[in-house]
């Protein structure tokens, strides 16, 4: 696997706009990586590949989810969903990806997960903040990425969960878990720093 | 069973500021019983006994919880979704209440779940809007609650998303569970009506 190809067949799975978001998304995922103490080498392949599938025409993402044998429950859910996991399959298939840390990464980037890996937090952080990105309440996780990933993640799930709350839209029961799991995270860190651990 | 019997019974778990909202979420449930073509004895005698175990020491519900078969993950969850659990199994022990749809409305009334049966949704908008209730949102819950249950309690659940969200507490994933479910049948029905249904 050389990174060059895989930057050029990426490129050419999404429009421009798409392509600087992740250039974004990448720089970030390094710049975070290198602070929080994660693998810079792993946050970058899958910061780069997270949305592969994201432009893919719809049908064929479900395509994909019935053919190739991912979880059927996925197509249940909302379709902003699909193109993570299906991205994940397509790296594989496509380009012999088989770090299951750089795959989970690109497969909860959109919802999060239960128990989050560094790799995971730093990808779907980096997604929420990189330079590109311009929302209601994104310089307060911006600050918060400054010394906390795991309140930086929190305040992201939070800000896409009062979004769907003011929208009337269906809310993705795993995010509510991965913010749950990173308050558990937080509190147990307070006490053993409470503690002096 | 003798309602009167009952009455006493759960007056003496609680004290009087518990039981006046207890009167208020039974006067409140027949009024939605007759509004939406529930069943109003059913629906009282859940709402009569949804908090029986509310006030009962926190150790004694844990005790409940362990000792007598009840699912032990409730463990896991917020200590506010224990009472549920626990009075529905002490109203059948202590009064052989057996009716299964009287008993889920009463263990699901502070969460919701997934598929809410006609009982389950009254109670647990009647908990949110019983007249002695007062909290930002609940005027607009009650003028939901004229027309739609389903519109009534996703306007509850949201405010109780919100209020975890404001304060950095967890949000109970049966909650999300929940309102999804009501958006999809609001949706179905939005969909049927648009079809002359």
């Amino acid at each position: 696997m050389n990174l060059e190809t895989l930057r050029e067949a990426t490129r050419r799975q999404m429009p421009d706009k798409r392509w600087k978001h992740t250039l974004g998304v990448v720089e970030t995922s390094v710049k975070l990586a290198e602070r929080f103490g994660g693998d810079a080498a792993k946050a970058e392949l899958a910061a780069l590949l997270h949305d592969y599938a994201k432009a893919w025409p719809i049908d064929r993402q479900a395509m994909v989810i019935r053919e190739r044998g991912l979880p059927p429950e996925l197509l249940d859910f909302d379709k902003e969903l699909w193109h993570a996991h299906v991205g994940a399959w397509a790296v594989r298939e496509e380009h012999g990806i088989d770090d299951e840390e750089v795959l989970d990464a690109i497969r909860y980037h959109t919802s999060g997960r239960e128990r989050m890996t560094l790799t995971d937090k730093i990808v779907c952080l980096a997604d929420y903040i990189e330079p590109g990105r311009d929302f209601p309440g994104v310089n307060k996780i911006r600050r918060l990425a400054e010394h906390s990933l795991e309140e930086g993640l929190v305040a992201g799930f939070d800000s896409t969960i009062s979004l769907l709350v003011e929208k009337g839209k269906r809310i993705f029961p795993l995010t509510v878990i991965a913010r749950n799991g990173l308050i558990d995270e937080l509190k147990k860190r307070g006490q053993s720093e409470l503690q002096g651990g």
